[in-house]
């Protein structure tokens, strides 16, 4: 399969409600992914199972704040010199990139390599969605170093971490990405194929174009999007229940920005009804109760969508008044079992409730 | 010359008085240098012209908070992994080491890599005081690159910043630091033995520890350790004039956390007189006014010492009731043309007072 500009809408939409309110706006990942496909032709999109043992994988990303990368543009030296400095120290040539998160903004991020370095991006990820920190990651919880990883910013500047531990490495380049202005290209958990295929999110890329193509035409031929979503998501294999978890209007949003995280609650009543739910989040959605029951929580994925358009909607653009549908989508396998709720559960984030999957907590079949 | 465990006493407090208020208390570098000298022996003093013009220096020091480093006990792997580190990326052994800078805990720090990897230290820094900021320094303002540089921690952390400005360097560096829980050991603007010549202040350890000598003499034998102090300066030839600002005793001590500096000001009233003088710092003391005049500016030296022991006291030491003596004395010649004082003068520091040598404020031959 080839990423052609054409492709970007749907990809971008997918990855929007993959990022579970977080993963920062995809629109700006169109923009930078347009302008490269448009100098340098589409893209090859290869499947996991097509790589070599031995192909050496870089995922690629940009860490910091979303709000950010709108203001301070990359131009683009900052991926070329992040990859180059990778082949520099493993001493070979990277075969293709990846994006380290498929939700939100992130998705889209490899494109720009690919399109410039005439590489493949890879149909996996390290997230199957997006989470604020990068050791929350497929990668870390199987074992994976994420060293060497390499920072980069337009101006020139070129970081390497080496040597440290996937929780140091994290804070390490935050405070790079703060010092550099705010946002920085990263390679991180770099992988050879044989790895990339027992560590990553299968399938992810491909799955993030088809939900979004499938909303796009279910709106074009004027038949429900959200059913088209929840089909089109069963249909992936790897998000494997889908539903609607709510249905009302907006009623209350608290926000405070809190050590570098958007953390806040929105309150949403149904229409005709007092029956209200309550979303609470950091950065991305982390927990829904309806009527003080909890009904999903995080590593499944939670989204609030415009109820007319099936548009998601990110955390920090959640207004009074707004009407929506909350939706969820359970997380991908590998994100459920016990060592990965140690990193991606709701422990992780602070929250004192137990996993239980969506699909037990809603009755989905 | 060779730095003995006997010469760490002298070094030290010689170095407290360059640190001009600031650079870190000396003591925790006499502990960690004691401890590596009893191991592995004296270390070997270089002076600057004995160094082979394509010989390559390391200066080495700790960067972030001092209170931190307390805390944070170094094991030495950090600073022999950001050496091996250095020599991988230029592709060739370093020589020797070096002070970035000469004032407080930093001018003990390169005596840690001497002593475990048998390398000498050279006779010389990159800023003949302390100053807050890396990019402050005689190599930045002469032209060398503060890159390739390494940061490093205990734990094995290692991270080559290369590519950036000095600036840049100084901010990212930061970030690290503070990422690191606070202290870390930077190697930074390596050069070669001519670029050193060139750019760093000469003779500033021996310096530093003739002044100790002198002073702790003076107390042996009963004579004015003011007067000791002073001649023993001027007989640097680096720190060519040094006076008494003020005599007299501490009655108001302002001092807050802005921006990851220590800013305040401390007032000192005359015995049996209501002169005053104000002490203005920013880590380091930057301005003293004596009845509202300036008499001395940075980057001339101003440390506030004990008026009966003439041990100096840092800024974040200073408190109501000691009883003090203002000393001064003329930076070194290199900082105090021009083009140094946009990096290290007044207005460097946000002040709006021109500089003017502290031996014309005062009329000192």
């Amino acid at each position: 399969m080839r990423i052609e500009i054409q492709t970007l809408g749907d990809f971008a939409r997918g990855a929007a409600f993959l990022g579970s309110g977080g993963g920062g706006d995809p629109y700006y990942g169109v923009l930078l992914a347009e302008a490269e496909l448009a100098k340098h032709g589409p893209v090859e999109l290869i499947s996991i199972a097509d790589l070599d043992d031995h192909a050496i994988i870089a995922p690629c990303g940009w860490i910091g704040a979303p709000t950010v990368s709108v203001e301070k543009l990359p131009n683009g030296r900052e991926v070329i010199a992040g990859l180059q400095k990778l082949e520099a120290v493993i001493g070979g040539a990277v075969d293709a990139v990846m994006p380290v998160e498929i939700g939100g903004g992130n998705g889209l991020a490899p494109l720009v390599a690919a399109a410039k370095l005439k590489l493949p991006v890879v149909d996996a990820d390290g997230m199957g969605r997006a989470f604020p920190e990068s050791q929350m990651s497929s990668f870390n919880i199987l074992g994976v170093s994420s060293c060497p990883a390499i920072v980069t910013s337009g101006d020139g500047s070129t970081v390497l971490i080496e040597g440290c531990d996937n929780l140091a490495h994290e804070r390490i380049a935050r405070g790079i990405s703060v010092a550099m202005g705010g946002i920085a290209h990263m390679v991180e958990y770099p992988l050879t194929g044989r790895e990339a295929r027992r560590t990553a999110i299968h399938g992810s890329v491909s799955a993030a174009i088809s939900i979004g193509a499938a909303v796009r035409n279910a709106q074009a031929v004027g038949v429900d999007p959200f059913e088209a979503l929840f089909a089109a998501l069963r249909a992936t294999g790897t998000y494997r229940h889908a539903g609607t978890l709510f249905d009302g209007k907006i009623v209350d949003i608290e926000r405070e920005t809190k050590g570098g995280f958007s953390i806040g609650r929105a309150t949403i009543e149904a229409f005709g009804s007092n029956e209200n739910m309550e979303v609470i989040f950091k950065n991305e959605n982390l927990v829904a109760k309806r009527g003080g029951t909890v009904v999903a929580l995080v590593p499944d994925i939670i989204t609030i969508m415009d109820r007319e358009t099936a548009d998601s909607i990110t955390t920090e653009r959640l207004k009074y008044g707004q009407r929506v549908r909350v939706v969820a989508a359970a997380a991908p396998m590998l994100l459920r079992e016990a060592h990965a709720l140690a990193v991606v559960g709701p422990k992780a984030f602070g929250l004192d409730e137990t996993y239980t999957p969506v699909e037990m907590l809603n009755g989905w079949s």
